[in-house]
């Protein structure tokens, strides 16, 4: 019998009515379908949907700038070292391909559901762990735009059931004082036992000053982590801030769209945490690749998402297996799309803990229904052809 | 009087009839005119033209993944200034696209170049630069399939005056001794005087032994620079070998889209020469930073190009003023669309030296037949909107 080939990468851009510049990550959404053999993978980008459709379908530039489709389309998928052939003929054959990391991510991630699908095992077990630890979910929320706004959401959160909440982005960074009274109000409102966790959304730019001046207020409110306070890239202001900070450690990696750029972030920027996002660098094989990178250092690994229980599911995979990486991150707030997205829900038990899926692959099931409620119409066309049209589902 | 706004971005895609997985960047062109308060500048994307369309045009997906449109229509631009603050507008606003770093760099040149053009003053003037030195142009050329043919390449470079001379990309990598033999071949061809380098296309990847088995040749062969041996984020790997290696330099930095990336590999990478696409790092702006970083820590600033002569322009602009960053990449061989697209021709002068044009911003006038003759015809719709389609000339 001749092993199964990749038939069809199908994306399903979705997307809310309306989209606002909040910076909720599940107001749209690059669901991708990926079959070969009789079986069926689902993935999903964490990623500008029209960008990273366009780096799948668009023409070839030169030798090193191929679409993602070339790649994939007709590719054996048999075994795990087929999936990371492909992945390593993406990065080869689409260097100059920016968006490509993206495109990628969510067919990489697809394709482990699929192969466990076709097993029934799941992603984890197919990444190397022996067993999955339940992990402890933060509720992850913007802070609200006053300090009593922020405190009834800690209220909130604490209230529903939740250990560990963490708190980012806008109005963090407007003034050392503002900031303070925004991290006392979350610790006030989770409580003393509360794991409080603080998300600078990058706003400091590369300016270690600016954010070291947060540190006493972090510190007096027992802050676990101090997520972004710097541009993704910006690997020294990391290891300059990493070096005063004991107490509250340095969390980031989020844009890392390749396994280089986390292990980096661990080498040279000195995070206590790393956080990776399946849907954007690459999928579940580098986010396991630095999982273990992370592990054998000493640093704790965090999956990062904020889209659909699909997503949060194969953010969970690649430190499924690793039993003293107990936090984890879990959306609340998600828009209807990314409810409706799935019909597997995945949600905390009685003792507060999350479980990854049982079912094989992902152990996520989608719902057909949504991939039409929330379609967003796209077509390319080039030189004359049709490119790109929405798949049937 | 108010300061003139960003009126209109036009992206011009244009493609050779054929295109082959050839390692030839100048198959295709995304090419970008922007027009502010009745002037005009042009610049180019080093990137995958659809994708990088995309970026300018697509949907929002949430506040921090906003299309670069929306951070450069209707900005102010009278000042280097504000080019550098929609700069940081896109980076910030758009930092969860991938893809805008590339479209963006394009944009930011040809603001540069109409800046200039308004003020009647070359771009390496407004970046900071007292006068701008002539280079050393080395031609840019693949390896032959064999020694034989690479002999006859190099030959045929030195007898059209060339003084130096780089050759990259497969067969090289295939093993020791026909690398050494490739490697050997091009510098009889070249002669003893000539600057001999070598462009591994990262055939390495990660793998420090297998770039390190080379150095011999090299070395015997006197070769001035091995670049890029690695993925273009491996800088644990750049770093090692650089200790190992003396007399060869390594070289990298093309794949930098952004400052930081750069920064780091000079900084944790030890490379000798940081070469910089300003198609793809953003632009002038941070690539003239680079240079600055590059000089104060003894790393020669190359330009990385192997596009058109409006290309070629921009990336000679940030390293302009610095007397002692002699050696510039020309790109020889360039396809017929990337010849046929500038009306100006930079060519070495009779003792072989390139010198950046005359005329203000990048003293380059586009050739507008050329915009029709190689246009591809793109056409984007999403929800029965049309998006994008080709500008009029």
């Amino acid at each position: 019998m001749t092993a199964p080939k990749i038939e069809s990468v199908d994306f399903f851009y979705l997307a809310m009515p309306e989209v606002t510049t909040a910076a909720d990550g599940s107001q749209d959404a690059l669901v991708v379908r990926v079959r070969a053999g009789g079986h069926e993978g689902w993935g999903e980008c964490e990623a500008a949907p029209l960008p990273s459709i366009a780096a799948f379908v668009c023409p070839m530039s030169h030798g090193a700038c191929r679409p993602v489709a070339d790649a994939v389309l007709g590719a054996k998928v048999e075994t795990p070292d087929d999936i990371r052939a492909i992945a390593a003929k993406v990065a080869y054959d689409s260097m100059d391909l920016l968006q490509a990391a993206h495109t990628w991510s969510g067919i990489e991630m697809a394709l482990w559901d699929m192969l466990g699908r076709a097993r029934g095992v799941p992603a984890w077990q197919l990444l190397g762990w022996e067993r999955a630890y339940p992990k402890t979910p933060y509720a992850s929320v913007l802070f609200g735009t006053t300090a009593d706004e922020t405190l009834a959401r800690a209220r909130d959160i604490r209230s529903k059931g939740f250990r560990a909440a963490k708190f980012g982005w806008a109005p963090f960074g407007a003034s050392v004082e503002a900031d303070a009274d925004q991290v006392a109000a979350a610790r006030e409102g989770l409580g003393p036992e509360g794991i409080l966790l603080i998300d600078a959304g990058q706003i400091f730019g590369e300016d270690v000053e600016a954010a070291a001046a947060r540190l006493p207020a972090m510190e007096a409110s027992d802050v676990l982590l101090f997520e972004e306070p710097f541009h993704g890239h910006a690997y020294r202001a990391y290891g300059d801030l990493s070096k005063r900070s004991s107490q509250v450690r340095t969390a980031g990696g989020e844009a890392a769209h390749n396994r280089h750029m986390a292990e980096h972030l661990i080498d040279f920027g000195g995070v206590g945490f790393v956080q990776i996002d399946c849907g954007r660098i690459g999928g579940l094989g580098p986010a396991t690749d630095v999982a273990r990178y992370a592990a054998e250092r000493g640093v704790t690994y965090i999956n990062h998402t904020f889209t659909s229980n699909l997503a949060l599911s194969a953010s969970i995979q690649p430190y499924a297996g690793l039993e003293d990486h107990r936090i984890c991150e879990y959306p609340t707030g998600l828009s209807e799309l990314a409810v409706d997205l799935t019909r597997t829900r995945i949600a905390p038990d009685a003792e507060g803990l999350i479980h990854i899926p049982d079912g094989p692959g992902l152990g996520v099931d989608v719902n057909p229904e949504a991939l039409e409620t929330y379609r967003v119409d796209v077509e390319i066309r080039v030189n004359g052809d049709s490119v790109f049209q929405p798949p049937s589902t």
